[in-house]
C-alpha cells in the first residue's frame, strides 16, 4: 500500500497517486500525466479509478487525458456548473476499492459546489480513516476560499463550515491531503508545512478556531481574495477535458532579430530577473519562470500568441510546461541564447535601472511616485508612506488608472513582482518606470519609517 | 518545510530526511547514504543533525558516514550498551531546530535500551506534535519486539508499554514515522501501509488494544522471535561507525570454470529461483536479489568470500549492495551471463529438480520426508501432516538434525524459500533434495487436507 | 558540429544524427523516435531534414511519425516499388545544407531499388566527404544483400558493384555510417566493430578484394539468405508512414489462471531462457526480449493477438517496444511474476527439461533426433553426424517436415535457439522434445565429433 | 567492439574509452572518472589499461585515481620532465590487446617530449590501423603547439613535422581521435567537427598542406599561443597523480552578508553574465560557469580560496567540478539565490554599466579609454582605432600597465570576456569602467570603422 505526492511547482498544486495490490487510483491530476503512469508502472499497478475533488479553476485537468490513456474510471462530485464530460458523478458514501484500499466519497462544498473529498480506509484496519484527500476545502494552515459565487457568498461559506464539521467528524485521526500547498491562489494562509492530521488541524489551523457558523461567514466574508480572468477559461475547459500538448518550436537569435520589425504578440523574457534587468528585447515582458503560473493568467490570455526568451532549451520547455498547465497553448516559439551575443549580432537591446532604498527616498523628494505591487492585504499590514497600491494581477484591466507622465518607481516584498510589473508597463507604454531593488525589505533593513 | 522517506528493500527499512528554511535533519540513515545527500541538495538544504533512534542490529548506520561527508552532528539515546563512538547522547526534553522545525527527544525504550522518538514540531502551528520518529518502539500495526535480553525479557516489554503510552500521551495527534515497514525482521504483524497517525493506531493496532500492562508483559513474552547471528555483528559495527564500501570486480564465466577446481568462500546465485531450478553452477546457493538482506545473516558470515552470480551486472551491482548494507563486504568477485552460454563454453551446470503437489502426495507415501522451512509461527498456523519444520535461518546450526540418506523434499508457503533451502543442503552434502513448486500454496489450491 | 550514433538493439539497426549551428539531420529513424528529438534537444537544434537509405523491409521507419513531430522534411531515393507517400523523392548529386554541414545524395542501387547513400561535407574543410551514411549498401566487413528482386537477382547483384565503386571514388577518405551492425538479418558477414573508414573497407572487407564485376555477381548469387515473411508488411507499412504505439495493459497472475480456458492467441515468454526452462505456462513460446526481434517476424504475424509474460514491466515494457519497432501492435496484455508464486496460486505449469553432450550422446543411440535448428551456413560449416537441419525461423511453415511420433532434441550453438525451437514445437503439437543445453559448444568441449 | 567519446566542455577535452570482449581501454581520463567507470558497467567490461598521450598541462589526469578504482594499468610514453609516478613507460612498438582490439604506441614527440598516439588495430580485420588516438599532436583542422620548451622551440617544431609524417604513414586510413576539439587553449584553428580520418585531414588540414619541414617550423614559430600560469602547476600535480575532490559547502545568503566584513579569498560569480551586471556582490569577480576553465588558471591560484556565487545548487556543483578539473580544490563555500531576494535581506549590491555601439563612439571622444582583452592574433586581425589591447588572461600580472585614474571602456568579441576584464579591474581597485555590450560584433553591425 503507498501513496505518493505529486507537487506542481509554480499552481502549487498537490496530486495524489495511492495504490495496493496491483491496483491504483490518481487524485486531481493535472495536465502532464507522465508522472502518475510511471508511479503505476514502477508499483507495477494498473489505475483504476481517477478522482476529482472539484472542477479546479486555476489549473488544466489530466483527467481526460489520464483517462484515454489508462482506461481508468474518473469520479466527479455532483452539482459542477455543468456537465462534466468524461466523468461520472459520484454522491455521499459512495466507495471504490483499490486492492485493500478502500475510498469513501464525502460531499463537502463550499469552495465550490461540486466539491467532495475522499476518505482513505485501510480495508484490514478499518476502525477509522486513516487519511483524507480534502481538496480545496481543507489546507494545512486555512480553508478553501468561498468567493466563487459573489451572490451566494454567505450560503458558500457556510455550506464550509458545515463541510468542514463533517471532515472533523469522519476522519479526526486521520492523515490531511490537499489539493494546494502554500503559495497557491486558492487560499493565503496556508502552512509552508505538506503533512498534517485533521487533529492536528483542529488544535492549530486559525479558520478551525472558530467554533461558531456566523462567526465563521462572517470571517470568510472579509477576506479578499483576487480572481484571475483566465479562472473561467480553465472552468470550461475542464468541462470538455483538456489534450494533451506541443512543444515549443526552437527560433533562433536571428529570426528574433526579424521578429522586431513585426507584431508577434507577447515576447516573455522567463530568465532569472536580473538578466532582464540587464539587457531585454525591447517590449518584451519579463516573467521569471517561477512565476509564471501565477501571473500569466492574470496579465495574459490562453488564446494569446507567446514568444518564450529563455536562457536556454530546458528553461524554455520548462516554461512552455508551466503555460500549457493552466491552457496557453499557442507557446509556439522561443529563443535561447545571452543578450551579449544578441547585441554582438547587432539585435537592440534594453536595460532597466534599478534603486537602492536610499535611491528611491531621494527620489520620492523629486515627485517619483511609489507604485506598490503587492496584494491589497500585504499593502494594509504595512507600506511606505505615499505610495500607490495597484496589484500585480490587476494591471492588465487597470493601466487607465496610470499616467504616462508620471515617473514611477515599482516596488512589492522583494523586488521580484516590481521587476515584472515595470516590464509590463513599459511594454504598454508607461515608459518612465525604474525598479526599487529589495523594495520593502531594503526599505525596512534600512530602517527607514513605514505605515500601516 | 519537507519531509521525505527513503525505503530500503529487502530489510524494509524506512528512514527519513526532514528540512526547512536551507537546513535539514536525518533519522536512522542506511550505509549507502547518497539519497540524503541528493535529497538535501534538491532541496538547497545543509544536513545539520542526524538521528538513530536505537542502536540498529539489523542493518549497517550510515550515521558515521554521513556525518563525515556533511559534518552534520549525530545524536543517539541513552543507555546503549556501549559507547556509539561517533555521536552524542541526547535525553528526554531536548530540542534542536532545523529551520521552522523543531525536534524533541523522548526517550522510548523496550524494544532496546536505547531508544528514542522524536517529536516533530511545526515552530508556527506549534500546538502539539505533528509527526513523530517513532524507531523500533511503534510501527504501522504492530510495536517493537522485546527479547533482545532474554533476562530481562519482561522488564524490557513493561518499558516498551510504558513508552507507548508516553507516544500516546505526547504525539496523539501526530503521523508516525516507523524505521520499519512490512517484512522487516524487527516485527511480524506490521501492516502493508507505511502511512498512519499515532491516534489511528490507538484504535487499529492489536498490540496498542491491550490496556494493562500485565496483560501487554504477558503477550511479548509469548511472542516467537528469531534473532539472526549477524545481528551482534551489526550492533559491534554500529557502535565504531561503518566505512564506505567496495565494488565488487567482474571475471567472467570463464575464470569461473577455473574456479570449480579451487574452494572460494560461498557462489551465491542471485538469479530468480525458476533460472537456478533449470541450471546452475554446482555447489553455488540459490538466494535471489529479493531474499538477500533477509537471508544472508543467517545463512553466511559478514566475513566469509562471496562470489555472487548473477544475470547481468546490473543485478549483481545490486545484489552487493545489499550485502554491503548488512555489513557483509567480501564480495569481490562475481560473474555475469546464461548458464546456456555457459553450458556452450564447456561449464559444467547442475539442475535442482520440482515436485507438483500431485508428485509431492504421490513420493510421501514412498518414505520422501516433507522439510518445511517455515518460521515456526507460520508452520503452528497451518503444516502438511508428516512434514518436518526446520526455519531456513536455522539451517546453517541445525544440519545436524537431518540425515544426508533421507531424501527430503522442501516445502514453504510458495517455493522460494523451499529452493534456497534445497540449494543450501545440497552445497552442504544433502544431495536427494527436490523443491515444492507452489508449496503450501499448491497444497491448499489442489483441495488436499492440512494440520495444524 | 556532431554525429550522433543511436543503435537499436536486437534489430543490430544503426541510425544517425547529425548537426551544426542549430540544425539537424537524421538519417533512418527507428519507430520510437524520442532519442532524436532529445538529443537535437541537447545541442539546441531544429530538425529540419529526415534521410531514409532505402525503404526499410525490417523494421519500421519512424520517418513519418518524426516529420509529423518535427515539421522535417522527409527525403528518399528514387525507384521505390511503390510511393513513399509522405516523403520527397531525391536524385544523385541534391545538396541539402544543415548548419556548416553539406549532404549529398549518391544513388547507389544493389540492395534494393531506392537504395541511396549521403556523403557528409564540412563546408569549411570541403575537400572531400569526411562521412558516408551507406544504408544497406556497405557495412563494416560485409555489404548489402541483393536476393529480394529473384527474377532480378544478377542485375542487383551488378548494381550494388557499380554502386560500391562509386562510393569508393567519392567517398575513399570518408567515416563509413552503415545502416546496420553485426546481428542483423541484412548481411551475415558483419564486423563487431561498428567504426569504419571506406578506405580501410577497401583494404579489409572481404566483398571489396572482389575486383572483377563478374566474380562479385557470382558470389553474390551463391549466398543463402533467409526472408523473414513480416519482410513484405514491413516494406508496405513504410510506404505508408507507421503510427506511434500504445503501451500494453497488464494482467494480473490471478487472470492468466482464467486465460488457460480460453484462446487468446500467442503466449510469448520474454524471461531468460532458464527461467523457462525450469517453470513455463503451458503452450507458450519461449522468446527471450533479446531475441524478439529476430524471430517474432518469423514465427507470428504481426496481426496476432500476442500476450507476453514477462519477470517484471520493465522487461514486458522493452518487449512491447521490440515488437512495435517490427509492426507488431497487438500486445495488448502482459503479465508480471514468478512462477514459484503463479504455482502457489494454484496455476499449471510446465517444464522443458534438459540434457548434457553426454545425455545427448547416449539418446541418440536411443533413436532420438538430433534437430539442429541454425542456419543452413552454420550447419554446412560444422554438425553432428545424424543431425536433421530446420532453420529455427521456418518451423512456422515446416511442421509437416516433422512426425510427432518422433522424440526429438533441439539443437543449436549455445541452446538459446535450441530452447526456442523445443517452446514452439510443443506449443504445436510436438510434445517429446528435450533440449541440447551447450549444444554445439558443449558438444566440442566435450571433444566429441563432428562432421561438415 | 565499441568507441564511446567523452567530451569534457569548457576544457574542449576529448577523452575515449574502448572495448571488447569484456576488456576496455581508456585514453586521457579527466579528474571525474564515473563516466568511464559506467560505460565499462554498461559494456560488461573490465578497464584493463589506462593511456596518456602525454602529460597534460590544461587539465588534471584522472589517471591515478581510476588506476585505484579498476586495478588497470596506466601507460604512458617515454621522456617526460619528471617521473610520473602511477604510470609505466611504452615504447615505439608496443602492443596491448584489450578483447579483440589491438593498440600500437607510436612515439610523436613535438608537442610535448613524451608525446604518444596510439593506433587502433581490429585484430579480425588487420590491414591498417582503423583509428588513431592522437592526443595534442593531430587535431582535427590543426596540430598541436610545440612552444612550451621556449629553448628548443625550433627542435620541438620538427619534431611534431616527424610525427606527424609517422602517423600519416602507419594510419592513413585511420579515424582521428584527438584530445581535444574547438574552443581549447592546446590550438587556436581546430574544427568545430570533432570526426575526421588522417586522410581527410592531410587534404584538409591546413598545416598538413606544408610539405616541406623547414618551412613548417617557421610556421610553428611564428604562432602566437598564451600559456596560463596554473599549467606548471598541472604539470606537476600529474606527475604525482591528482586526488578525488571534494563538494563544496553550502553558505546562505546572510552568511554572504557577514561575509562582507571579513577578506575571504575570491568571490567568483558564476551566473550568466547578464545577472552580474545589473546586481552584484561588490568585490566578486563575474565568470560565467562556461568561461571558468578558460580563465580561472589566469586570473587565481589554484591554492587560492574561492567562494562560489551561484543561481542554484546545479550550477554551484558545476562551477566547482570545473574548478576541481583544472586543480583547484579551495572552493568551499558558495551562496545560492538572486540578488533581488539578498537586496530585501538588507545585502549591499551594486552593477557594473553597459554601453551600447554608439554610447561607445560618443565615449571615446571624452577620452574614455577602449581597452580591448581578446587575444594578440584576434586584435591584429581587426579593432577599434585608439583602442589598448591587453589579454583577459594577462590582467593579473599586468595591472601595473593601467592607470587607476583612466576611464575604461572593456570590450572583446561580444562582450562576455570585456564583463569578466571590467569586474576583474574593480576587484583591484580600477573602479571606472563600463562594459561595451556587443563588443566588436555590435561595433561591426553598426558599420564603424575598423583597422588592423
Amino acid at each position: 500500500m503507498f501513496i505518493e505526492t505529486i507537487k506542481t511547482p509554480g499552481l502549487a498544486h498537490l496530486s495524489y497517486i495511492v495504490g495496493s495490490a496491483g491496483e491504483a487510483a490518481v487524485i486531481d491530476p493535472r495536465r502532464d500525466v507522465g508522472a502518475y503512469i510511471s508511479i503505476a508502472k514502477q508499483h507495477d499497478c494498473r489505475i483504476k479509478y481517477i478522482f476529482e475533488t472539484h472542477r479546479n479553476e486555476d489549473l488544466i485537468s489530466g483527467a481526460a487525458i489520464l483517462a484515454k490513456l489508462t482506461q481508468a474510471e474518473v469520479k466527479h462530485g455532483p452539482n459542477a456548473d455543468g456537465k462534466v464530460q468524461y466523468a461520472d458523478i459520484v454522491k455521499q458514501g459512495e466507495r471504490f476499492k483499490v486492492g485493500h484500499i478502500c475510498l469513501e466519497i464525502l460531499e463537502t462544498p463550499g469552495h465550490t459546489k461540486d466539491s467532495i473529498s475522499i476518505l482513505l480506509f485501510d480495508s484490514e484496519y478499518d476502525s477509522g480513516a486513516v487519511g483524507v484527500f480534502s481538496g480545496d476545502t481543507l489546507f494545512v494552515g486555512d480553508v478553501g476560499r468561498t468567493d466563487f459565487y459573489p451572490e451566494q457568498a454567505a450560503e458558500m461559506a457556510g455550506m464550509l463550515f458545515d463541510s468542514l464539521q463533517l471532515i472533523a467528524d469522519k476522519a479526526k485521526h486521520a492523515i490531511v491531503y490537499p489539493a494546494h500547498g502554500a503559495g497557491s491562489v486558492c487560499g493565503d494562509g496556508m502552512a509552508e508545512r505538506e503533512f498534517s492530521t485533521v487533529a492536528h488541524e483542529l488544535s492549530n489551523n486559525p479558520m478551525l478556531q472558530i467554533n461558531k457558523r456566523d462567526e465563521f461567514i462572517t470571517n470568510k466574508l472579509a477576506e479578499q481574495h483576487y480572481r484571475a480572468p483566465y479562472f473561467s477559461v480553465m472552468e470550461q475547459l475542464n468541462l470538455e477535458g483538456a489534450s494533451a500538448t506541443n512543444a515549443p518550436r526552437i527560433v533562433s537569435p536571428l529570426k528574433l532579430i526579424e521578429l522586431q520589425s513585426q507584431k508577434h504578440g507577447w515576447l516573455i523574457d522567463v530568465r532569472p530577473v536580473e538578466g532582464f534587468l540587464a539587457a531585454h528585447y525591447p517590449g518584451s515582458v519579463c516573467l521569471p519562470v517561477a512565476m509564471l503560473t501565477a501571473y500569466a493568467g492574470w496579465l495574459f490570455h490562453p488564446e494569446d500568441n507567446i514568444t518564450l526568451i529563455a536562457q536556454d532549451d530546458a528553461m524554455a520547455s520548462a516554461a512552455a510546461l508551466h503555460l500549457a498547465r493552466i491552457g496557453f497553448d499557442n507557446t509556439q516559439r522561443y529563443v535561447v541564447g545571452s543578450f551579449t551575443e544578441f547585441a554582438a549580432m547587432g539585435g537592440d537591446f534594453t536595460t532597466l535601472d534599478t534603486l537602492t532604498a536610499a535611491e528611491v527616498k531621494e527620489l520620492q523628494q523629486q515627485d517619483w511616485q511609489l507604485l506598490d505591487v503587492r496584494k491589497i492585504t500585504e499593502y494594509q499590514q504595512r507600506h511606505i508612506k505615499g505610495s500607490q497600491q495597484l496589484f500585480l494581477g490587476h494591471l492588465a484591466t487597470s493601466l487607465d488608472q496610470l499616467d504616462p507622465e508620471t515617473h514611477y518607481i515599482t516596488m512589492c516584498a522583494s523586488g521580484m513582482r516590481a521587476s515584472v510589473a515595470a516590464s509590463y508597463l513599459r511594454a504598454n507604454g508607461i515608459n518612465n518606470v525604474k525598479v526599487f531593488m529589495g523594495s520593502l525589505g531594503a526599505w525596512l533593513n534600512a530602517s527607514y519609517p513605514v505605515e500601516g
